[in-house]
Order: C-alpha cells, then sequence, then structure tokens
C-alpha cells in the first residue's frame, strides 16, 4: 500500500445523522439535481467506480462488518478506495440499511458530472481511441424511460464494445439508482451522452455516421431490412464508417419522422409467434450482431 | 359474433366478495398449487391466452369502464373470450384493482396444468411438426431463480423459434405472475416443460439434441468456444440435428459436472470492459444467433 490516509476506525452508528439522511435523499432526482451528486450500489458497480473514476468518487460508505471479513469483496474495494484518496467510512448495519436497501453492504457517492455528458466529446475521442479500420459502433436510445432497459442498454452497449450511449430527446435519468444498478459498472466503462433529436443527427452528419434505426414497421422511404439480409449486405464490405443504432421508446418506438431522418431501418426477424421483443432485448441481439460482423472483418 | 352467452351485465363491485379474494389469492404459490389456478395479467398476455389456450381460460374480468370502450383493446378480448365460451365478469375498478395492481384492467384465471409441463411431449411434438430439415432449437434454464429472466428467456425463445423451454432443476415457478408477465403472452405459443438433471440430459441423449452450455469459463474437458467461431464451424454444414442451450443460474452459472456433461461450451465474446451480461441478454444474443444461421440455411 502507498501511503495514504488510514481508513477512518470509528464506526457511523446513526441512520438519523444529517450525513446519512443526505445520502439516501440521492434518491430522489430532485435531490441529485440540487447538489451534483448521485449514489452508486453495490459491490460490482462501486468497483468499476472506484477503479474507473476514482476522483469523481467523494466518499465510501461500507458496512463494518464486512471490513473485518479480510475474504469479502467490499474489503479489497475500500482498501482500493483508500489507495485513491477516497473517504472510507466503516458503517453500522443499521446505517447501510438506511442508505439503500440493494448496496449489499457497500456504496459510493459520486458527482453527477462524471457520467452526464451533454456533448459528443467524450465519444468521438472513444471512437478515435478504438477507431483501428473496422468502424465503430454507437447505441442510441430515444426516448426510452424505463430505468432497467436503460441500464441494460448500457450494460450491453459496452460488452458489444460501442464507444458509447447517446441518450436522445427525453430519456430516463442516467443518475436515477435502477439505472446505475442495471450497468453493473459499464455506466463507468463508456460515456453516455445526452443529445436533442437534431443534436443527434447534426452529429451523425457532421462525424459521417451511418444512423440505423431499429423498428419493426420502418416508413415508405425506409422500408425495414431483416437484420440476417442487412449483416449479409455488409458482407465482405470494408467500411471504416462508424454506425448508430437508434432505438425507440418502450411502448411507441421511433416516430415516423426521426425514422426518415435514418439511413435505414433493420428489423429483428420474428421466427415464431411472439409478437415483439422488449428494447433491452432487441439492444442486445442487434448490438452483438453487429459488434461480431465487425470483429470478424 | 356466433350464438353463446351474453356477457354478463352485472358489474362485480365488491372487492372483498369471496370470489374476489380468491382471484387476488392467486399470487401466492401456495394458493396457485393448492387449487391449480394461476392469474394472467394485463391485455398482451390475456389475448394470446384467449387465442391460443381458450379452454384452459376459467374467467376473464375486466375492468367495466373499459368494456363501454368500443375501441378498447380488453373489450375486444372480452368479445374473443365470449365467443370461446369463457366467463367473462365485468368489475368496477375497486375490484380490478383488487385482483391486480399491474392488469391494467383485464386479468384472466386459467389452470396451471394448461402451462406446467413434466414431461417432453410437447416438445417432441413441436419439434416434430417444426421439423424442416433444419434442425431444430430449444432453450434450457439451469435453476434460474428471477422471474424476469425467466419469463424474458421465453419470450425471446419465442421469439427466435425455440420448440420449446425445459426448466430443469429448481428454478421459478412458471405459474409465478411475474414470470407470466415477462413472457409477454410466450407462455400460451411455446410449450415450457420442468425437468431434473438426469431427465434432460437423458431426453437429449434419447433423442440426439446437441447441449450446447452457455457459460463463461467452461471446463477443462469442455473449454468455451466463441461464438463466432462456433457460428463459424456451422457454417455451410447441413445438420437437422436439433441444438438445445443450456443457460445457468444467474449469480452461479453452472456446475462443472453439468458443463462436462453438455456436448460443447458457447461463450459470448466480451468486446468492451463489462464484466458478463445477464442470462436473460445472453438467451437472446445465443438464441438469436443460432435461430439465424439455421434459418440462412
Amino acid at each position: 500500500m502507498m501511503g495514504c490516509m488510514p481508513i477512518s476506525s470509528a464506526v457511523l452508528e446513526n441512520p438519523k445523522s444529517d450525513r446519512i439522511r443526505h445520502v439516501a435523499d440521492l434518491a430522489s432526482r430532485h435531490t441529485r439535481r440540487k447538489i451534483g451528486k448521485f449514489l452508486v450500489e453495490g459491490p460490482q458497480s462501486v468497483r468499476e467506480a472506484v477503479r474507473f473514476m476514482p476522483s469523481a468518487v467523494h466518499d465510501l460508505y461500507v458496512s463494518a462488518s464486512l471490513m473485518h471479513n479480510s475474504h469479502s469483496a467490499a474489503e479489497a474495494i475500500a482498501f482500493e478506495a483508500d489507495r485513491e484518496g477516497i473517504y472510507v467510512h466503516p458503517c453500522s448495519g443499521a446505517v447501510m440499511d438506511r442508505i439503500s436497501a440493494d448496496c449489499q453492504g457497500i456504496a459510493a457517492v459520486m458527482d453527477c458530472e462524471a457520467v452526464e455528458h451533454v456533448a459528443t466529446k467524450p465519444i468521438d475521442e472513444r471512437l478515435a481511441a478504438d477507431g483501428d479500420g473496422r468502424g465503430g459502433l454507437v447505441a442510441a436510445c430515444w426516448q426510452v424511460r424505463d430505468p432497467g432497459n436503460a441500464g441494460t442498454i448500457v450494460r450491453v452497449a459496452d460488452a458489444a464494445g460501442c464507444s458509447g450511449v447517446i441518450l436522445v430527446d427525453d430519456c430516463v435519468d442516467v443518475t436515477n439508482p435502477k439505472v446505475v444498478r442495471a450497468t453493473a459498472g459499464s455506466l463507468f466503462h463508456i460515456p453516455v451522452v445526452r443529445l436533442g433529436v437534431d443534436g443527434f443527427f447534426g452529429w451523425a452528419a457532421e462525424r459521417n455516421v451511418h444512423v440505423t434505426a431499429a423498428d419493426v414497421y420502418g416508413t415508405s422511404q425506409r422500408p425495414p431490412i431483416g437484420l440476417p439480409d442487412m449483416l449479409a449486405a455488409t458482407d465482405g464490405a470494408q467500411t471504416s464508417q462508424t454506425r448508430a443504432v437508434l432505438f425507440g421508446n418502450e411502448a411507441r418506438g421511433l416516430e415516423e419522422g426521426t425514422v426518415n431522418r435514418c439511413d435505414d431501418v433493420v428489423t429483428i426477424p420474428i421466427y415464431g409467434k411472439a409478437e415483439s421483443l422488449n428494447v433491452a432485448t432487441s439492444a442486445a441481439v442487434l448490438l452483438y450482431a453487429f459488434a461480431m460482423r465487425s470483429a470478424a472483418r
């Protein structure tokens, strides 16, 4: 261990203290907006936050009982946080319960601005860094409102090697605890950028990004192309063009005018009797299909 | 409309009546086991139940306010149910709220035995009927416990054209309301069969089914093969062998001994920094990859 401040030996035991009340209040969007901080819960997410964005992590709260267990993931994360100069607070079980019912004994308080981007710079930089002539991949969501769906899309976009996620128009808040949990740490791996509709299409035009709408029906101007056909059409093609796949709202999909602004429309074939797939499942199928195709080139 | 009994004009208004209490009690597994019935909630699931398994639907409860709205999905479903001889009960809002907070004004009570299979016959029949020389596809889950995951896997298996889903060992109860909701009607499209571990591998051996474990690590006997490599190996191959893809428990994956009983192990490449994908997302990626490959042959 490098020289650093020792982890406090004092255990926070009062769940009604001002400090703990403020942490618990981060479940409210209003409070997050007001003080610019959000809560990260559970060992996987906290570990990734400490590892990938240590300078944005203010405080780490960890169950004192886990701190005395040298085999716990929580203890290892606390030591790593301590080495990064993050304040580590051992807490009683009652305090951890007050902070969050879902944190499995460890939680961190972070700056919202570390994960809330309103300009494409971090994605552009990532695309440039990832660029190896195979073309990049970006996931985009229009008005996705369900926290579980948004978080799952960020996680699958990370796994599929996307350079970022763009939340277009009025999507769920990425610092919502349910979104953070569903990303399973991926929120700290890839940039998530919020743009308006015009901002998104303006970025795509400026950067020569090919925008593919994920939509069952398409429009008369943009008829849907089945995923296998779209993959076959790119077979053997050498392209360095970045593709953004745009997913629509859970209930309403994409608006016709928005679809018409895209370059093409992809649809997932339904081989059975299901009416549709949900948006997070569609994202998994489509992003992986494009990612595997790119990796094979 | 064919001749049938008229839909009752009497509106059920007492949320405390014995009938309504019994329906609401179906949220409990104990009650479902005892009386052999389960609850189907919401227009999409109820519509598919009425359409695909009308003889297993006993009673349909629908908000009286929706019954008087000739544009509502609920009214159309109620008329279809009535034509099938299902008892349709218009209910007050208070009664619908008592039945379920998640039913969007329509719910049905069904026989558990219509969807709880403990022998592979319905899958074997479906495989025979679907058989067109391209080989069938079956999804299997070992000890999947989360209702949302199990339901999502049934839905994606249906969409991908699987002939059925096998729940191996101790999985979540398919008549659990959260499972039923997550299947979005697919529970009524494809058979879901519960088997023990030996029963599953015995079925696979007897039917010459190729079992692929979905597992990140594999074992020394069964090293993992990346999905793109496994797809490339089947490129151009003409096989009529059915493949079952076996997914593991959310937290623990598959046991080593179970993996060794499979024919091979597939793993989804992680192109980014995510540690893993959740089981439902993995199922979407893998089942669609195999389904699209079969369809292309």
